[in-house]
């Protein structure tokens, strides 16, 4: 993700991974509606759309009085009507190959994934961290080239079935012995300057042991084991997401793939951590999940004849005790947050960490942002990364308890709990729910320490004062991503979910919500803001290059003509290609596609209108008025809060 | 297309052509609906959908009473509610990649296009023609390979903006040179022998030629120029597809296309043919065509600083008196039907042929089908190119004349009989009207011959006496492509169109509509009829193989099991993989993707249900009741006149 941030916003970078090949089975699988919005703004969320499982339904079963398993529920998989994706499955090899031809198309082929190579040493120059300009390198990493072998992990027990047990949390890290195997060597280092670096290592992460910083957090006795599998069973629910309570045997969760495939997370309830907190691996085999799965799945069969990948893991929540070092270094991913897989959280939050990062580093790599925008990372990542933990925290205890069997069975889980601890984590799992709290990029009230994970943004004091009138847009919410309906092309009546156009190119949007533009009032209000707008000594500068204007305005398409009824700043005029007819759109009936109603949808009014920031990474940053101190003047504040003057 | 068949067959299959590279720009670009659904059976209609520009509308102008022209209506670009899919607009040369990408897959890399190749002599044993066993090859082709050089047209003027004249029928064929020029040289040429060929070799083709078949029809004295520039203009509907109609300078098509270019199709009124009833291409050029423009768009101004492509054409309207010979040489596209480009139904129509006797070839060659199913590819698709130039005869001669003045005007155009053809015209373009006669292929009463173009089907008597009960399924009409409506897998709840069900794999579909399988009587017919099929000595070898079962139950989904409810056929078990979970479908309502009502958009009964016969091009074959005489023994009579027994 960070590598894809770079190229879209062509910076000069590399990407290193000690591994020497890409993932080919298993690991992580479950992509929330969050992911696949940021892949479609990249570029490639339907051919992840087009291959992996789509995961509708979760079904519930418990023990009934007679200790036999039955459905009790039936859920949606996620909230309906909070995105235009849902939840699918697709295993992360497939999900590295997209951003591996995404990377590649971007940066023009100039930046891969350079397999087999790992940092052996990190130094940092203090004194040259404070000053972001051009020329300065502070960070220098020597790199080691390590040949395939060495790069490869061994299976467990020379099966020819991949496991995942060498990045399991029951295994030790190799990453110290990679790098003494490869000293052995002569010439196969390279020293690399760099003026950033974002170490997203995983949980053993070696930046971060170089910045001493912690993962902090305990781990649980609760030991699962994952097998991905094409079962053969009478279990009628296999192709739904199920979570299974069985009455003494633990519990299971069914995970239904692409490929015919089901992942199985299986609870071990008979191994258990030694004196050490930490189970002994090689108890753990296909042979001994499966058959801890039939003993919960029972009175139905389970087999299989094709296994495609297992792993196990130990249930703990840590989370890092920083995100960064002096704006220079920062940890993303299992570096700094680390809990169970099964709410398919791991790699979502990782990648919409790096998401969060990448265009921060692009613009001010670039001089167009304040490296002040970079303490923003951990001030908003941290803070989900300890939701995120509070959240697994809760859920996996309840996953892995046992059913209660009555209302005084106070150390027993109550079913009725975990389907409420289902539907409210659903919300929070799709990842539409992170808030980010104020700071120079948000335009919100209230203190920033305490809305984010305590960092100090006191450099953004001067922003806080902007006075954001949400209220003109009830829906679109200050700190949130921007929500996506319905609306067409004023020139070519074509419909787009107005997402589908803030791609993600570094660029920041100024929406225009022109409102009716045929109402006088209104008219002059619009006209009056796109003068400011086209006058501004400081933003225009930046106006197209970083930030894209789009309208939507509310008067009938039949009844507006681009030409005729927007000021020219809302469609620019090129020598070479002619009126841009690609910024103006309009919230009205299309023929195919039915009415996306974006105004009521959106709370905005239609005589009033209103103007919306939103950041590179389509969280909203402001929300103005077309007229009045917080309409021009407020975007105004809001750029010169982000922007280098 | 015809190539996909075979990758998507597994057939044994070589393809030449004649020019070194495939297109890079211009020539056709318009996809119909009913392509885009080809194209989504054969895995790539999102790649399109996502390049292209969508039409949305059509915007007409005409000149009012003061002779200046203005917007006088506005219509959709294609019915509604007809397809999933509606018209785009995109260059050949990226439809040709996304081709040459799906037979690379499909054919596991053995099918390639050989270019810089072209036949020069074809000989076909008239006595083995008749017999199509496996070791027969009545046809007999040598190949030249001819240089890069040789087989690259040059370009109009020494013009970098590439030009199409080269393919125009303003320009001679050049086929016959290439092979003379190819004979000077030595050992460059090799024999092909071969069960069947199609010249799909265009309007010159050559393969029609040596069959001795003529192109019948005349040209008119209108020409045309093409242009593909980024219009620089204040015209308003610049992005709409528009045709205008000057008061005396001529007639305008805009067509807009991806990457911000606009196709301009532009009357060349000066420009006449001379008396061997060919105009002298040298006069046209880039300018010439912009010019003319220009006097029929003013007082709009309209000029251009990229043009990427430009052609012009003499319109006419010709259709081949023979579309094969002896079932073993067939030809298709330009080489049997030649007319104006501008409803967009060259590239269209030809590709549609291919996808009609590509399956054919596949399942004879298999030795899955009769033979006799060949004869129908004429009856079929002649039949569509006798409508295709009915259809363009009358559609461009409205364009291409100048429009009356008043009711008493009668050399003029009506411009209301012109939006009148317009509308009538969108459906027969969007290629979803096609209805194909009776054959042993549709069970439809009434005479092929005259149902088709007059081609003696006799030898499909027997199926004739079939009695298809159309009246169960009101709305799935014999003949015309299966509609599609929403459906929701049983097993995991996911919604899918019915036709992303119906792939291009060379299977025929049984869709059995079980209906309301909770109510017993249903229950019962479709045990029985699952009884019957499960049985059959004659259809059991070729099913699931050559036959895929689709069932859609109008039960309630969270009622119903997949296990339970439904005989053992309709869901197969693998030893390897377990129950088949993709194969039984309910209409009922999705959580996100609303309800398809499928049962009442079919026209089916919910306590009746039937059973419908698909072909592998997605063409109704067969309709008929579960049980009594039009049920099984209907199915088991349809496939006893396809299969061989």
């Amino acid at each position: 993700m960070m590598a894809a941030w770079m190229a879209h916003c062509g910076i000069n970078a590399r990407i290193v991974d000690k591994r020497s090949t890409k993932i080919f089975s298993g690991q992580a699988d479950g992509l929330q509606m969050r992911s696949l919005e940021i892949f479609d703004s990249l570029g490639f969320a339907d051919r992840a759309w087009k291959e992996a499982n789509h995961m509708i339904e979760i079904c519930m079963w418990n023990p009934g009085e007679d200790g036999v398993i039955r459905r009790s529920d039936r859920i949606p998989d996620v909230p309906v009507g909070l995105s235009r994706f849902q939840q699918i499955v697709l295993h992360q090899g497939r999900i590295e190959r997209f951003f591996l031809d995404n990377i590649k198309k971007y940066s023009k082929d100039s930046i891969h994934v350079e397999r087999a190579v790992l940092p052996e040493s990190l130094q940092i120059s203090e004194e040259l961290c404070g000053n972001h300009s051009a020329d300065n390198y502070p960070l220098t990493v020597q790199l080691r080239h390590l040949t395939d072998d060495e790069a490869t992990p061994a299976q467990s027990n020379g099966s020819t079935v991949r496991d995942g047990l060498f990045r399991s949390n029951l295994a030790e890290d190799d990453t110290d012995d990679l790098i003494a195997k490869g000293r052995e060597k002569q010439g196969s280092t390279e020293i690399v300057r760099a003026k950033y670096m974002v170490g997203c290592d995983g949980a053993h992460s070696w930046t971060r042991r170089q910045l001493g910083f912690k993962l902090e957090g305990e781990p649980t006795d609760f030991i699962w084991g994952v097998l991905d599998i094409i079962p053969i069973t009478d279990f009628p629910d296999i192709r739904m997401r199920c979570a299974v309570h069985s009455a003494s045997s633990g519990s299971l969760m069914v995970i239904p793939r692409e490929n015919k495939l089901v992942r199985l997370y299986i609870q071990l309830t008979e191994i258990k951590p030694d004196s050490s907190g930490r189970a002994d691996r090689s108890k753990i085999t296909p042979t001994t999940i499966i058959e801890a799965a039939q003993r919960i799945i029972a009175p139905y069969s389970l087999t299989y004849e094709y296994c495609d990948w297992w792993t196990a893991y130990q249930i703990g929540q840590r989370v890092g005790t920083n995100f960064d070092y002096k704006d220079r270094v920062f940890l993303a991913g299992d570096a700094v947050h680390t809990h169970s897989p099964k709410a398919g959280q791991g790699m979502n939050v990782s990648m919409q960490d790096a998401y969060n990062l990448g265009w921060k580093i692009g613009l001010v790599v670039k001089g167009v942002a304040q490296p002040s925008i970079l303490k923003t990372y951990q001030s908003e990542r941290r803070r989900v990364a300890q939701d995120l933990i509070d959240f697994d925290h809760k859920f996996s205890r309840l996953f892995s308890g046992r059913p209660a069997k009555d209302v005084l069975d106070e150390t027993g889980v109550s079913m009725a709990d975990f389907k409420d601890a289902f539907l409210k984590g659903n919300l929070f799992a799709s990842g539409l729910s992170v808030n980010y709290g104020a700071s120079m990029l948000v335009a919100k009230p209230g203190d920033p320490a305490a809305q984010g994970d305590g960092t100090d943004l006191s450099s953004s004091a001067k922003v806080l004062s902007l006075v954001a009138k949400e209220d003109l847009a009830t829906a679109i919410k200050l700190g949130m991503r921007m929500p996506s309906f319905k609306v067409l092309n004023q020139s070519d009546a074509r419909p787009w979910h107005l997402q589908e156009r803030l791609k993600s190119d570094g660029r920041f949007r100024l929406i225009v919500f022109a409102g009716n533009v045929h109402a006088p009032a209104q008219s002059a209000r619009l006209n009056a803001f796109c003068a400011q707008l086209a006058a501004s000594a400081f933003l225009r500068p930046y106006l197209y290059a970083h930030v894209a204007v789009l309208t939507v305005h509310a008067a009938k398409r039949t009844e507006t003509e681009l030409l005729r009824d927007f000021p020219d700043v809302l469609h620019p005029f090129s020598k070479e290609t002619g009126w841009d007819y690609e910024s103006v759109f309009v919230d009205d009936e299309s023929y195919h596609e039915g009415f996306g109603d974006a105004y009521t949808n959106y709370g905005v009014g239609k005589e009033t209108g209103c103007v919306v920031v939103t950041r590179p990474d389509q969280y909203v940053g402001f929300v103005g008025a077309l007229d009045g101190e917080a309409g021009w003047e407020g975007v105004d504040r809001y750029f010169r809060g982000v922007f280098v003057g």
